[in-house]
């Protein structure tokens, strides 16, 4: 680990076939990995309250560096007193460089050795990020766990471009590296390569070497197969140091999470639990269910009966279903509850599982379950 | 009173310049008067849950037999347990006929002397509600508290229409007292007359004669001028049993209960606190705020600084009109929360003022403060 930052820390615990457990330090909160942290682009985790994410076990959020930074302004937040401040949280907050969502919202942008110049999806006006101009942000919004800029490339891409762009991205990640402030938050590198296992080795041992509290692996879960995500993922990760953080970015499905824990990752986040709860799909031990389908009109189960959230342990799948199709915001609300507690739960169950040395037993029962539940959800 | 349900009483204790402080005992729940309900159209209280109702200090909320009866139907919620059950609700509730929703939503009807047959405004389908069928649903939904069928005239009308429908809505008042099971909620008469004091103190004095368990005043804040929804009120109140409860409904903006409890009412409901949430106005001692004024952009203070709600405990303006902006779910959240504590606090405050005999003094803060602050909120 090659940190100035007196804030953060990462123990590494033990390992159980390829999955580890952890504890990460940051700004004193405590984050046992594996970790999932729910997506709280605009200063919200769409939904939900700060209360309801600590009640049910989160202590780690993800905010989104371009979104604050449209909207309202990085100034204006640290004004306020800092985004936790701002956003009445008090745990700790990891934010992006903002560099995915120009590569996925803008409808236009070029990319220079400088950084990225691009239009911004609100008003269409012109903006430029840059490596420095990326932490700056992240430092004003008081982030506790900054990322890199990266350049993200689309799937498929060229092997040419890919490399190109990995080297630009190693330069960048130098750059922010430099930029940081002895004060601010701790800073993750990323790496890329696209899909080809010699760039992502190159990647990975470049920016280990470059030196970072903690090491991301960007560009994946863009429409590859699952099997080439989960080896590029493998490949990262065995280049890592063991006594740094692993973050798989934006992953993903609840298998994905699985799989990349047996291949070294610590660190997920998604959109997908609190994006899927506001469209009515639920994740359940026993795979999706879609909550207007007409068969669970008379159902007084709760979504799922393995499940202790607050939405299962008071509603039936009959009212869930009668709130969604009537547009009303509890229904957001009570999806939202249950998919970022089975999201929680899940690593939770892994946490206990590689503490008790069964992960393997973990994931076949996690299978299992999934398989025999396919007739009663929506598979 | 007269009532043959055990489970309905209420208590009056003490008067104080017009204005009531009693208590309402619902199916064991204890309702200090004078109360407001938060309007539960679909099952729901929009945006919240029951623990958050009951923490603001709720204990009897409205439901709408009209959008119930619609979607899901009373057959389905009578086989999910009821209404309680259904949407995990503990506390008391009160369902109107229906007959206030036919008026105002349905895009045909026609009333005849059975009842009234109305296409309804989700798909388009003939629906026929009579006296019988209004209490025959608000039983199977599991009422504790139903109201009559009436018949709501718009304003303004004629004097010879608005007899004629006062007649008819006595007629349906009767009905719907033969039609209750013993078994039942309680019932509650509405008197009507449009804005002729002559029809009003008809109205109030022959519903009264047929007898019920509480009095409400239908037909009020249609447009009208205020000074007339008031001596309507009074007009009516001056003319029901001293101990039964009286309800004014659909009314109002906070000084509209301040001077109806004034005038003797007991009892508030109104969309207004939960709409305008949504639509990011807020209720305060000062006045009203709209929160996406641009003002508030770098606002630190709470909506209200007098407030001990959760909403003011924890955010600022500012980011109130942030999240306003966004579209978040979770500014509908806030704001309602605000707003159902401010008219939740405001009849706690009534309340106060009414056992220590400082009702006029009372009233005069109200103004005093309001004026006061016209200046820092909207006015």
């Amino acid at each position: 680990m090659d940190s100035n930052n007196k804030k953060f820390g990462f123990k590494f615990i033990k390992e159980d076939n390829g999955a580890r457990l952890g504890t990460l330090n940051v700004g004193g909160v405590e984050v046992p990995t594996p970790v999932f942290m729910p997506v709280g682009t605009k200063a919200t985790v769409k939904a939900m309250t700060p209360e309801e994410l600590k009640e049910i076990g989160f202590s780690l959020i993800l905010g989104n560096t371009y979104h604050l930074h449209l909207r309202p302004g990085e100034e204006l937040i640290r004004e306020m007193g800092g985004l936790h401040n701002f956003m009445h949280w008090d745990r700790a907050i990891l934010t992006d460089s903002g560099g995915f969502q120009v590569f996925s919202l803008s409808p236009l942008r070029k990319i220079t050795e400088e950084g990225v110049e691009f239009r911004n999806h609100l008003d269409g006006s012109k903006c430029f990020l840059t490596p420095e101009k990326a932490i700056e942000i992240q430092e004003k919004l008081g982030s506790d766990i900054m990322m890199v800029l990266d350049e993200c490339i689309p799937y498929p891409s060229e092997k040419s471009y890919a490399e190109k762009s990995l080297e630009l991205t190693l330069r960048w990640a130098e750059r922010c590296k430099l930029a940081r402030s002895e004060s601010g938050g701790a800073l993750f590198g990323i790496t890329q390569g696209g899909m080809y296992k010699d760039l992502r080795i190159r990647s990975a041992r470049e920016t280990v070497a470059i030196g970072f509290d903690g090491y991301a692996i960007g560009g994946l879960s863009v429409g590859e197969e699952k099997e080439l995500m989960y080896d590029m993922t493998a490949i990262s990760t065995e280049l890592f140091p063991k006594d740094a953080p692993r973050y798989l970015m934006g992953v993903g499905m609840p298998e994905d999470i699985v799989e990349a824990v047996g291949r070294g990752v610590d660190m997920f986040d998604c959109v997908l639990p609190t994006r899927c709860a506001r469209n009515g799909t639920l994740f359940t031990s026993r795979g999706k269910l879609v909550i207007k389908n007409s068969r669970f009109e008379k159902d007084k189960r709760p979504p799922d009966e393995d499940c202790g959230c607050y939405t299962c342990r008071n509603y039936s799948r009959a009212y869930l279903r009668h709130i969604y199709q009537s547009g009303e915001i509890l229904a957001s609300r009570l999806n939202t509850i249950h998919n970022l507690y089975y999201y929680n739960n899940l690593v939770t169950k892994i946490r206990d599982a590689v503490r008790e040395s069964r992960f393997l037993e973990f994931k076949k029962d996690f299978y299992n379950l999934r398989d025999i539940g396919n007739a009663d959800a929506d598979g």
